[in-house]
């Protein structure tokens, strides 16, 4: 059902670059539209060659979600992206705070706080260290973060322990949802922001950086509030953003390339499984991903290296693919997937596929 | 909530020796009590360490699921082990039929068939190589295998085609379910197993190898039928077993250790999340893994770098624990789990941690 060529024996990811670079202008024209600052999540791609096409196409920076990664992009783009924001209430220990320390010689860096507790570990161990600091809000997804009205408070204890804060960020996480709820989260998102940005000025700290967004409530992001977005997924887009209808097929950049290796009637068995694809499986999702060629078909259960796809009964049955046929899995949850292998396959126009490895793999601490 | 000195910077998955020793034995015994060999999955832990303890424990060889995973322990191993079994049913192009040559050089091979035309590329890429052949039957997973008595047309295909067929096995995968499930798939593998060797026979082929078993069936397997089982996750067991009843609390051989980053009154969040503990979470599970130490706390979510904990509402407040605790978070599956790491810290009673490699991290194909 592909007639690009087989680099590597199956299963693999494959990114389709044409549609990568259209995704990544179409963001970044978003965010420049909105006059607002684009600082694109490398958690999703952790490749460095990623990073450097965010960078030309108009991000300020990236962010990252531990020092894990921050070391990893520092090292690999220096000095083209020397500006990196943790969005994540990193709990400081002694050893932590050393990398960090390290980091900041070589990289503008921000770090993020949601308690006070969390505020003393980070001032005792970097209090000579000339790092930002923003607060984490809770917006709605109830994961970490403060409450809004709570944020200036914190900004002023964290100033008073001498860290330099100079915002708050949030990320609407629970915009992945059906229906309304992109919509509600980008309302939720705007409503905490503007509360938390009047709570620290009222707390006598400007906020500067009021940051937020995610890839599904892009096009709902108000400039009026937002200095900075952060969206992750938008330059592969997965299963769950087209099921949001944050995307269409068409806008899908990477998938698992995956051999039938089953056929029972109108079942199929490919043998992507969650080794490859991931596990994520949202209750509002259809199944465990998608057939990029078959959108009817439901990818109904995953084991480690198998995916069994069910087609609607009265399929054609010579549209369902036999056992040696290629086939195109869309992840639901592309971040995950990246995570799972240590080079991405570029097929190129011209001459043999580009590899891009995945230098941020596994680098969870 | 641990003492265990912290080797590493959290979240990371730690082994806890004594246990992993204490379960290898118990199954070694099983197995020799029932008569049976013992042939353990090694897609769950992908460790050469782990599997020479399995080894020396009793097993005959391992299963992988996998030419990457044969392809690592052939090298890492040899000449200790030297009997390994490919239990998925390959669709052998000619790359991955070169590799499986080079593989049958360097150790004894056992390979899968579920189709006739799967078989005919096997045959025709290792017609002449000493290969043995067993016929998947599906017991009720309905993933794929044939049905029981199609197995000796199947069988008598492939033996037309030049391949030596030995046997027959399954995978008993719908025993992953409360209540009777466990006992049900075991009874539906005796079943499966007696009617396909049978069948076998009746094509005028001794099925030698009736091979099934899982970690969840241990305790239901009949030598009536079985020559061998294949369980993976019974050295470290998981959130799955422990819910299932197949292990307890004290079973438990793997962890994530992980710490508190935030606390709003009886939630928590930490910092192991999908990324290192995997997002498996089949419907009947309490949440998406465990707090090894407090039980009736529930793992309501999980995002890349977070895992939401909620303990009782009435839960002693003293007994929540706050930011800077470490704790050990128990992963839903562990196979997954392991897979995302690459090396497993194992803590020793005198001296510094021992670290295994994960060295068929990643080898999905």
């Amino acid at each position: 059902m592909t007639d690009e060529p087989m680099a590597d024996d199956t299963p693999f990811l494959s990114v389709d670059l044409a549609r990568l670079d259209r995704n990544l202008t179409a963001v970044a024209d978003r965010a420049r539209e909105l006059g607002i600052d684009l600082r694109p999540h490398a958690k999703t791609h952790k490749c460095a060659q990623l990073a450097r096409r965010q960078i030309d196409s108009g991000a300020v920076g990236l962010t990252v979600a531990t020092i894990g990664e921050a070391e990893a992009f520092a090292d690999a783009l220096a000095p083209t992206v020397s500006d990196l924001f943790i969005a994540y209430p990193l709990w400081v220990t002694e050893h932590k705070g050393a990398r960090l320390r390290s980091l900041a010689r070589r990289t503008r860096l921000r770090l993020a706080i949601d308690s006070v507790a969390g505020a003393r570990q980070l001032a005792a161990v970097l209090a000579d260290v000339p790092v930002e600091v923003v607060v984490e809000v809770d917006s709605g997804q109830h994961r970490t973060g403060v409450v809004a009205d709570k944020a200036g408070a914190l900004a002023r204890a964290a100033d008073d322990l001498g860290l330099h804060v100079v915002g708050v960020f949030t990320f609407p996480g629970h915009g992945y949802g059906p229906g309304p709820a992109r919509r509600r989260a980008a309302d939720d998102e705007f409503e905490a922001l503007t509360q938390a940005a009047r709570s620290l000025r009222d707390n006598g700290i400007d906020p500067v950086v009021r940051s937020g967004g995610s890839t599904p409530t892009i096009g709902f992001a108000s400039a009026e509030v937002l200095t900075e977005i952060r969206p992750g997924v938008y330059p592969f887009n997965d299963a769950q953003q087209l099921e949001l209808g944050s995307c269409t097929a068409d806008d899908v950049a990477l998938t698992a390339i995956a051999t039938v290796v089953h056929r029972s009637g109108t079942r199929i068995v490919i043998d992507a499984g969650s080794k490859i694809v991931g596990a994520d499986r949202p209750a509002w999702t259809s199944g465990f991903g998608r057939l990029l060629e078959a959108p009817t078909a439901v990818v109904t259960s995953l084991s480690e290296h198998h995916a069994v796809i069910d087609f609607p009964i009265d399929h054609p049955a010579v549209l369902i693919p036999d056992p040696g046929t290629t086939v195109r899995m869309v992840p639901n949850h592309v971040c995950t997937a990246v995570n799972l292998v240590d080079e991405l396959i570029v097929p190129m126009a011209d001459g043999p596929a580009d590899r891009w490895p995945v230098i941020a793999r596994g680098a969870n601490s």
